[in-house]
């Protein structure tokens, strides 16, 4: 069977690995007081650009995504997102588990509008009744999107402006964004990002390693007693070191970037033979997420020998599929999915 | 420096991390729906002689209190322990964050009394105005418990004979259940303990993995909907095989068990070299946490060459500290501290 | 100023002063467990045509949506609402303050389509990730609408038909129930309503009360220890008699319906003469809340005499607004009114 | 039957309604922006010699507790209060429920210890794991307390000092204050309180109104977004005049105080009675709650003529109970219960 439902169907990295087990038997305190975190929180600065910022180590997506959003949102305040954010339809909802309302916005392939989100906030302010209405207290956005769609600088500066004029925070969910960033049309950098938002996620469990997120607030932004809501939520590891291994692994000679350009030209491959073999494209991703339009026939018939994932049946009885490649794809397992096609 | 200060300073069992490793490349699905998870589920199904439990792996302690407790609870109800409880004192509050109360009774160094338990729901039920209270809906307890103390199977029963008459289900928090099993005044397997509680766990992180924890409903009894409700609260790992794989090898030819015994052993010859020594005992703790007083002057010196944890200063100017044993601990370690005394 | 701006813009109905001031000074006990909270629970039941009934009085309609909701459903849920409903727009995010998501749906004249619920229904069941996704639990609706509009029998018939199905309560918000009670077209008496849905509230502070709505399970479906929810969210008034003797005299003689009748007429009074000078009407509502389009002169002029809601502007400049009759409303108000047009 | 239960057994005092009836058909916006409400914050500012006090009326004792005390607190921190204190143990767990831990201290007749509640907090951060913890974030007690006793201004003052140096805003709970101004002992007026505390209410429901707290931030220090709040949490009134109006009549020609002093002025008497005829006191209340012992002969003697609270059963047979004199007991009523002792 041909894998290709997710990112996250593998182990990690065997540098990841090899790290684990060479730290093995040092001798280290809990809760990411260890050197090792020390030293990947170092190198996540310095990939950034940003000496000042705080990083925080984190065990997965749905945990992070609703630690940091708790962490800045005020009783009275909501998240901003597109209606096809994860934290709006696939995290069981977390964000409101936790006491707040997510205020969808329409999503254009997966990314939400600076002009949209500025006339949410200019409505809202403009209600004579907006005291007896949630306030958009922060925006979050995801990049790449859970459609494999990236923003452009100028895309995330616009609706950064907006953020700024109405003093909501912006939060970018990275759990992909070793993939993003390694996309031919990609134009920020992880810099850019730190300029750009106000904290921010590099994902480790979609990109190499058993699990991890690096969040970062590159102004040195972390809300005071950050550790305690961590806690709170039942999110801080006793073995923290577990974290800063594999990110320290991770931002050592490079390693995160090569693992997302790898996946990215093994995705582009595939979908250059997806088109040039007249599957219709259900959008185009430059990232690891691919989406096809296949028939009920060419579904079943693929299913046999490949695993992906069906997205969403389409009007027509065909079906919208993703193909997801990863660090751990091999370019055989590429060709001979190829060669079903 | 010699370290004893928790037992979860180092990585995990070498055997582990080759289990790791030899399964890194298998591709699986992710959310512990992998045949690795499905493995350790069975092998622990087996260690409790329980083939109709329901496992469920999660990552770390709090947060494992933290979802089983508020699965459990309905809203009305709030969970009693002793006042050193876990949950009490040291996780943040993460169960009130839930929504919940925790209700203390007094601690016997570290453990409940099934008569003050009986006495606080009569008293409960027999108040005229106990619609606005909170109902006493659950109870916890550690198993040894936060001192190194253990419930001998005697004590438990009276327990849970008293949980039974009032409904409240018996959660047995077992994040150094292996240290606890191996001492030698400990009167209770693993099956002893599934056939009195009605949901434990057996902790991974502090005996020998780099996380988990397996909890365990040993009548079938999980909660419905338990997966929505851990994705709820950010602990479903996409990756739920970093905590199969350690469990399955945990499991195997007694590893866990094994790694129980050898922590308790070296406790107790510590615990032996203390007494032999003139150092007071705090208390008598028959597992891998000791309990000692020094002066302070004792404490200074020893500091120097030793880490261990100052528990809580005494009234008379003396401390009383813990040392800890672990899986990782070595007898030359055991030696070492030992002609420091 | 002649006063439309809302219908809890006076104190109560004379009927019900008198009510207060007569049965002052009997001693009574707290908590609703006074005889005249009894009294009106019994003629509640009465008017519903239903002896089995629960009846519960609580205070306002936001507080009451809160506390019905997050009683009825399970952490894992979500209320479905129109894109209208009070509840996903005017409670300050009151519902997911308390843990759950307010799943809208497009909303028709204020009102929600049974296929469309049933549509969102399948899909969530037939979506393989739905363990990922906040479960529809129950069905929140208006009636009238936050708009004025009404559903009919075979309107609500057929959305109960759907939450059966789908096991989801159906709650009606009732805040201005008897105004929709007196419409010409209505077709849904009490009776009929606790025939069809699963919760639903008669509101008596829109409708002549000085504050008060009562909670009806109509098949004694009251979830067990609904008191003590009342009391975790402050709603218990130690005085509950306030809320009894109100009801009470709310439902003796008819003086509920009666209230509704006067407003209704008034309002139909007032859209007649709004149509025959040209006003177009924003929608057209049999009830005692109407929408009429102004332009921005007219608005300004009108707004010199009267107090009215500016609703929404209209992208052409010119605005909605909404005029409300209530129990207080006089046919020399509503004179003077179209006196002005 | 004489009734001593409670002091919300009867309705409002008669200037109460005469207001509600006066002022019934002015017509006025909803949610406290109301000219009545306007008028009673500013009677209750000069009442408290606070002309920057911003004033904000509730309806009822814990939904007060639950609002103040969630708005003030932060994530992280938890509520401090004696054994006793009515957040603690009479109100359902709302103060959890809301995501906050109650701190408890031990009860002195019902007081806080400033020595005690210092200690507490110096424990708390000389602690190396309080990040572990749930942080003391303001201190809440009850003027007179649940017991009927008071804190005298020494008293206060020593606590609001250690408040001042851990940085806890200091709340209290007068839900009866009517009836501890009153008291002879008493030295601390509404100024000297509100020089004192950082907020604090003053109890409308049992001091004569059908319902109604009035909470006052001496220093204009009521947090932003307070209505949102009030709202999010179902406190908001509509007809938010009912709550006016009240609090209007009760600080016109110093009703308030006047109720306070009839009532105190009975239950001395009361209490007198109770000590000539040979009752032992349970403890020494100067209030209008007034506790005495009684033998269960007695107890159930008395009970067929009078309505009391059974307070808690004593090891020795007898019981402590509860008579509660209130602005509506007369003195006839007093005179038939002395005579039956």
């Amino acid at each position: 069977m041909l894998y290709f439902k997710s990112d996250y169907t593998e182990g990690a990295h065997p540098k990841i690995l090899e790290a684990l087990e060479r730290t093995n038997l040092v001798s280290q305190p809990g809760y990411g007081e260890d050197c090792f975190s020390a030293a990947a929180r170092e190198k996540i600065r310095l990939a950034c650009g940003k000496p000042e910022a705080d990083v925080y180590l984190l065990t997965g997506g749905t945990q992070t995504n609703l630690i940091v959003i708790s962490a800045l949102l005020r009783r009275w305040e909501g998240v901003v997102c597109a209606g096809t954010g994860h934290i709006a339809v696939h995290e069981a909802g977390a964000i409101e588990f936790s006491g707040h309302k997510v205020l969808t916005l329409p999503a254009h392939d997966g990314k939400l509008r600076a002009d949209e989100l500025a006339a949410l906030a200019e409505r809202f302010y403009a209600d004579g009744t907006h005291e007896h209405m949630v306030y958009p207290g922060m925006v979050y956005l995801s990049q790449p999107t859970e459609l494999g769609t990236l923003y452009s600088r100028a895309e995330l500066e616009a609706i950064a402006a907006v953020c700024r004029r109405f003093e909501m925070p912006l939060f970018l969910d990275g759990a992909r964004l070793g993939y993003g960033l390694a996309a031919a049309e990609n134009d920020l950098s992880l810099a850019a990002l730190a300029d750009i938002v106000d904290v921010f996620y590099i994902g480790g469990t979609k990109v190499g390693a058993l699990c991890g997120e690096a969040v970062v607030f590159p102004r040195g932004n972390m809300p005071p007693h950050f550790t305690t809501m961590v806690k709170q939520q039942g999110g801080l590891l006793a073995k923290g070191r577990l974290l800063g291994v594999q990110f320290d692994a991770l931002f050592t000679d490079g390693l995160y970037f090569e693992l997302g350009r790898g996946a990215v030209a093994l995705a582009m491959k595939l979908k250059k033979a997806f088109v040039e073999r007249g599957y219709p494209l259900f959008l185009d991703s430059p990232t690891n997420q691919q989406f096809v339009i296949l028939t009920a026939e060419q579904e079943t018939r693929l299913a046999r020998e490949a695993a992906f994932e069906r997205w969403e049946p389409l009007p027509d009885g065909r079906y919208a599929v993703r193909f997801v490649t990863s660090w751990a794809t091999t370019v055989e397992q590429v060709d001979a999915l190829i060669a079903l096609l």
